[in-house]
């Protein structure tokens, strides 16, 4: 089975679909108010070493939805700062015998050498410029969701390319689900050399949005970057921002996802981010159910087995 | 029904019985060790902009009393260091699903903007100079325990009304309940009118504090001041503090109340503070069955009219 | 029966094997997944001034392993910053009704002085150099774990001495339990006389490992002192630190400890510290044990005593 979730180059197809599957079997669980004990008598440690409102939350809905207890610690208030090293750090926690540790560090790759060290799952909740495979698996649910299908759909992503963990997932889990994907970005914020991502990429949002089904814009991340490699706020909102005219090129049907907190105003124009095509609070809330899912493969396989056979489900 | 609780204006005395009826059914029960289970299977949210111990804990023991969870944060880790707005904060934490969502605010009137875009019950535990409800409704449950009623009990509030959103709310509520308020600060501290409070306004504590049945002193809250409007502390201290010989002038049986945190020595005298007269813990207390009733009356009033029925409460 | 955890020079022999004995037979309930539910319905409130992580996770983990409810705060978001004195933030948790009340506060005594006005248990989680009794019960029940017996075992205590709230502790408990007792450190780091310590006292670890059945490491705590009583981090490290060729002085058998966070090159070599003899990681999980001894021993003796009778304990 899978025993952590760091990455998503490795990930199969097939495991994505079982999480995907396993996040319905969820919905429709939550749906019907069912009381769900996958996760009960464990504990899950978020590990936070960056701030987060939104992923730090959901997790811990979901553990809770599963019946399992939380333990969350933010770096501020951490050994690290008393001179500890990372892996004892995660090690003492372990020594604690929780279940599962989830884990945000600014450092891409620290969750990975975590994961040498740890016998728990460690699950990747976001590490610097480098991956962020909860936020990719919860937007391919969604927009399967919205559209019936990933395969053979356009999806775009726009902003800041070079520096984004959640277009880094997203290309890997997008492409393994049959979806065509494409970049959109000034040429300062795409990698120097693009075609590493391995899709297609433009600079004039005017030339990709005819053609998507799926746009995702991504933060213009204020706080990450050491100067903006980009004139001016003002500049990147008029040339590269989804405005209304520009959201007006969309096709009939095609769906905005953002995977928050939304600068308004800046990458997302106020009503087209409150428009019918934005599906950001779906995201919200299938976030929690993609960490359900994420949390029962990861830490109780075969109670989560059980359970589905029980359930009637064929995952 | 009360979808919300945002300010006092708008309560009846129909609606502030009820709140504290149901409170007082609270006490009965946790007084018998009973389990209570009115919240079960739901989340309440506390979101507080501000810092507070008392509030947040009181709403958390409160949730918990009921078998309800608790997700808490503050803002010193949200996403609204990241550029969010208020608004998509609380829609974002709405999309989580969660069942009540209780705001702390530096801003005078953010609870009401946020409930005008929720859907799910807002409890405002504080905003700015403006109003703080539950304060309001655990002080007149704490007076009418001490005194029987509030009708015709004269209750005077001593200290920075004019910056207190704590003095706004008991107005509002002790008048609806029966009792007779009159404020007492120097004149800096009232407001320009202080006729719009509806109530009397007097400068010294030696003409109103022989009448009183109740003294509500107000910190002095020195973090919420651009600039002490006050010569010094000293000379407040001295000439509006509680000290030994003005609380010699109380009736007897008269009661001192105070929301807390108290700076002794200051508005109190310490010995004043913990002499028989002083309600404060009691206060304490009283905040959490109050809470209770208001997460109970908000967010689950069937069950709760279920509960009181089988219980044997008439309320 | 004990109603606080404060310091350890109070202790008698008696209660601390009771202490062991208690926490022995919650690691066999642990183990065999038992769920307890000694503190069932019970709140325990962690007020934490000082920075923790490990500390504070490990009651909270307690707490929970016993069925009973966790509540944290710590100084940052207090009224304490509000000018309210730490009495009456005490009291104030008080009037909410918690069960226990666990401290860490840098100012020595001030437990002690809480206890005082306190009526439930107050358990010192370390107060500033003064004790940390939690730390020294885990550290026994560890030794006593890997050795067998304390009883005329050999412990040297090595490095900030002087500073130690760690080595005040288990001086007391080692002793009580029949170890023998030496500390090793740069005469800076230890007291101006060191024999009020009533233990063995060297400078040259060369001297104490030959002998030693235990090894205990303290941190060179960086951010506890005024100024480093020591030439420079180096020089401690090249003659006081436990590297490698310091450990092969040790007997066959003998162990290490470290109260964590490790300062990994400092005061332990990294080799030392994963090396076979380094039992810290063991100290981490059995301080969740003792922890949860000390909780259900203050909190519920009764009920303690009657689940132990019932799982056919005799302690």
């Amino acid at each position: 089975m899978i025993p952590n979730l760091i990455d998503t180059t490795d990930l199969t197809e097939k495991e994505i679909r079982y999480f995907l599957r396993v996040a319905q079997a969820f919905s429709e669980a939550v749906k019907k108010n069912q009381s769900l004990k996958i996760l009960e008598g464990q504990t899950v440690v978020n590990l936070f070493f960056e701030n987060s409102t939104r992923t730090r939350l959901s997790f811990e809905m979901a553990t809770r939805k599963l019946g399992g207890g939380v333990m969350s610690f933010s770096a501020s208030s951490s050994s690290v700062k008393k001179g500890e090293t990372l892996i004892d750090t995660a090690k003492t926690i372990q020594a604690m015998r929780p279940h599962a540790l989830v884990v945000r560090h600014a450092s891409a790759g620290s969750p990975h050498v975590l994961s040498k060290f740890l016998t728990i799952p460690v699950i990747n909740a976001g590490d610097g410029f480098h991956e962020h495979p909860t936020q990719a698996l919860l937007d391919a649910f969604t927009i399967e969701q919205k559209l019936g299908t990933l395969s053979r759909k356009k999806v775009v992503i726009m902003g800041d390319i070079a520096h984004s963990r959640v277009a880094r997932s997203n290309i890997n889990i997008l492409k393994k689900l049959g979806a065509t994907v494409a970049v959109c970005a000034p040429p300062t914020l795409l990698p120097p050399s693009p075609q590493v991502l391995g899709v297609e990429a433009g600079y004039r949002p005017e030339d990709v949005l005819p053609d998507a089904d799926v746009v995702m814009m991504l933060r213009v991340q204020f706080e990450r970057q050491n100067k903006m490699q980009i004139p001016s706020v003002e500049e990147y909102s008029r040339y590269w921002g989804l405005n209304r005219e520009r959201a007006a090129l969309l096709k009939p049907g095609a769906i905005i996802l953002h995977p928050g907190p939304v600068n308004r105003g800046v990458e997302l124009d106020p009503d087209v981010a409150d428009s019918d095509r934005s599906v950001i609070l779906d995201q919200v809330y299938n976030g929690i159910l993609v960490r359900m899912a994420v949390l029962a493969v990861l830490c109780q396989p075969e109670h989560l087995q059980q359970w589905l056979k029980k359930e009637g489900h064929h995952v």
